[in-house]
């Protein structure tokens, strides 16, 4: 029987669950020192829950179940696997009045969509989320800033930049072009300069109706000067009054931003910066680290709207999303992680089977102590061992013959240096755990 | 817009999660002291990967999924989701011929089943698996065995016993019992032991058409002096040369499990335990608490037959699983773990927005010693604050009024205790971080 994975799933052997559960404890321990607090929800959901929240796109993306019985085989669904981790936290919110808000939650869990393969992108893959639920504050985006940033630094991934915009700017952006009738067409082309730069941009204004004049305008406004203040005056000097309110949060989110530690050269005010159009309806946040083509690991925005589709009830939202597979795969490219060492510290070899016992008892005796021991469990002779043990990556092995089982002694070598010494089986253990 | 959760899944909220952390955590660490390597394989598989493995009534549990395109519309699936861990390790193992043997995984990951929801029965539910795959040992055996106690014991579930059979010995017994041809629903009625009774059990054999000897003769196996070499000898006795191989394995087991630290009196041979009739070839063993109606934690025995299903080697394996969602049940019942705590130590509160920067300032000099901590994002005085605080729990708040602000103090007040003190802000990050 030939035996295959599903297209765009991946196994992940040892090797590369110690990278990632390195990253998502790491992850989680920062989450937790900042007072978020964890939340899972199942794989699957109503499909009425999911459907008409991603766009038409998105909804072409979601995995259904088929129904059991006889809906089966008219190929009915009512059920669809989790597309990300959002709208289930609406969901959990609307579901449970009783929940004291703010209610801050992080979540990592996977989620699916049925999207073309390609390096990098993946049917199955894992969302890490922190939301602060239940308040206006411009303190909640500030931790979520913060809460992101520390969490990188925590990684080994220091120096990531964050970009900041607000909806309300891009909005009032567009209306001062003229082009309050067409926003989401002209931002999503604004969304592209990035990629194919200032010209090309506005000959797609262009195609959008807007004159020279309106485009230059255009330009004017999103040249903004460095530094904070400057950039933020600029921008309120050629915006409309809900424009002027995105301006006035960014600066509340600044200041608080300042005050959790974070330095404030690692916030850049960028008006050109356009994610979540649909979606977001305040601040919104991008996250990018120094080196050149790695682009986003993390985004995130106020969604003011979303919860309240569930419940009738307006509850403000505010959430940010760090890119765990890519920081994975950043961390791996960088060979910060990249040990190909098994998860234990010393492997108990078992000489010949008069020995077997003594291994046995010396194994259970450092395992109590602490230390994380492999035994061997195979058959064969020392020497097949010693080669499982190198190709492996244990950092010791211990051995126990029949000369040292004689004297209550044991022998550790040492992997990476060759070097040996016989031990007292006491002194042994406490080698081994300090180790 | 109604909302809710599809039949037999749950949301864990963060006071579940925390318990559930605590297991997974603790499990996977004691997992890793004994050598055991994490393994995580993809939510769905392809279809032919898991027919056919279960039974015929396991095969109607399985959950798929509608195929994208055009065989969405006829209702066709082409994969669907797990339905344990079990198979997908073996086609993991049969995927990767370089995998070096002994390969021994942990594996702790959600599986879906179509079942019908009822008390502690869920739709969704969490696995946790030990595997060692490519020796006949039975040290490894004697590995799970100790694994699995071990986990017990660490997360405050000490005296779990474990009972141990072996499949070749149920096999003999259908033998002995003139029951060759009908060995399996013999080995059924024989499961019922515990259920129904001997009287009910003797009436069904009966039904299978033993007459009153044979009957009164697999009574008459079953029944073991207590004591194990006293067991496996009267059992030796008994049965033919296939369940004396599975009598001599057990020794071999029980010799082991006894080098490894585990106390004799917590393993007892169980003739009448059948488990896993289609899928066990070695020893099964089976866990279960001391208090009373609990049942089992947790099981397993030898497969030396499915890995080969995949790979077309001969691979044996042996595993054992602990059945996570009873045992976090458990712990929830027993109180141990049920303190309503957030899981932050302590809530910065903000006094007013005069004195809001001196909160951020002061939390951020929290969070960067390592102390948990939440800070009130939302609106509201200190009042609100105060009640969200004993709502929620805190060990501990922190109020800074402009006083406090002024001489560089700070208020910490214990809300156990109700205690408070004034404590410039080195003292109280000092106070707090070894709270």
């Amino acid at each position: 029987m030939a035996v295959y994975l599903p297209k765009g799933t991946r196994d992940f052997l040892p090797e590369q669950m110690r990278t990632r559960l390195f990253v998502l404890d790491t992850v989680r321990s920062v989450f937790s020192r900042f007072g978020f607090e964890p939340l899972e929800t199942p794989a699957f959901e109503r499909i009425e829950t999911l459907t008409g929240k991603y766009g038409d796109e998105g909804d072409k993306l979601i995995y259904k179940i088929l129904k059991r019985g006889a809906g089966a085989e008219r190929g009915e669904c009512d059920q669809a696997l989790r597309y990300d981790l959002t709208v289930p936290l609406a969901r959990v919110v609307a579901m449970n009045p009783d929940l004291r808000m703010p209610f801050k939650r992080y979540q990592t869990q996977p989620v699916w969509r049925a999207d073309r393969p390609q390096r990098g992108r993946f049917r199955e893959f894992w969302q890490c989320d922190c939301d602060v639920v239940g308040t206006k504050s411009p303190l909640a985006e500030a931790e979520c800033i913060a809460v992101a940033l520390a969490a990188l630094d925590a990684l080994g991934l220091p120096g990531a930049v964050i970009r900041l915009n607000d909806r309300r700017i891009l909005r009032s952006i567009a209306v001062a072009a003229g082009a309050a009738d067409k926003e989401i067409p002209f931002l999503i082309c604004l969304d592209k300069l990035d990629k194919i730069g200032r010209d090309k941009v506005s000959a797609e204004f262009g195609r959008l109706g807007l004159d020279d004049a309106a485009v230059a305008g255009v330009w004017d406004v999103l040249t903004v000067p460095d530094g904070h203040d400057p950039a933020l005056d600029s921008l309120e000097a050629a915006l409309d009054d809900a424009g002027r309110e995105g301006v006035d949060t960014l600066r509340a989110v600044l200041d608080a931003v300042g005050r959790m530690g974070v330095a404030l050269d690692r916030v850049q005010i960028d008006p050109t910066l356009a994610r979540g159009l649909d979606y977001y309806t305040g601040p919104v946040f991008e996250i990018s680290l120094p080196a050149g083509d790695i682009g986003s690991v993390g985004g995130g925005g106020r969604y003011d709207g979303l919860v309240g589709m569930f419940s009738g009830r307006d509850v403000p939202a505010v959430g940010i999303a760090l890119g765990i597979e890519r920081i994975i795969m950043v961390l791996e490219e960088q060979g910060k992680l990249s040990s190909q060492r098994t998860t234990a510290d010393v492997l108990v070899t078992v000489f010949s089977d008069e020995q077997r016992n003594t291994s046995l008892s010396f194994a259970t005796r450092l395992r109590s102590a602490g230390v994380k021991t492999d035994l061997y469990l195979g058959e064969g002779n020392l020497k097949k061992q010693l080669k499982y043990a190198n190709a492996r990556g244990y950092p010791n092995i211990v051995i126990i013959g029949p000369d040292e089982s004689e004297r209550g002694e044991v022998t550790v070598r040492n992997l990476d240096s060759g070097e040996q010494s016989k031990l007292s089986a006491g002194d042994a253990v406490r080698s081994l755990t300090h180790s």
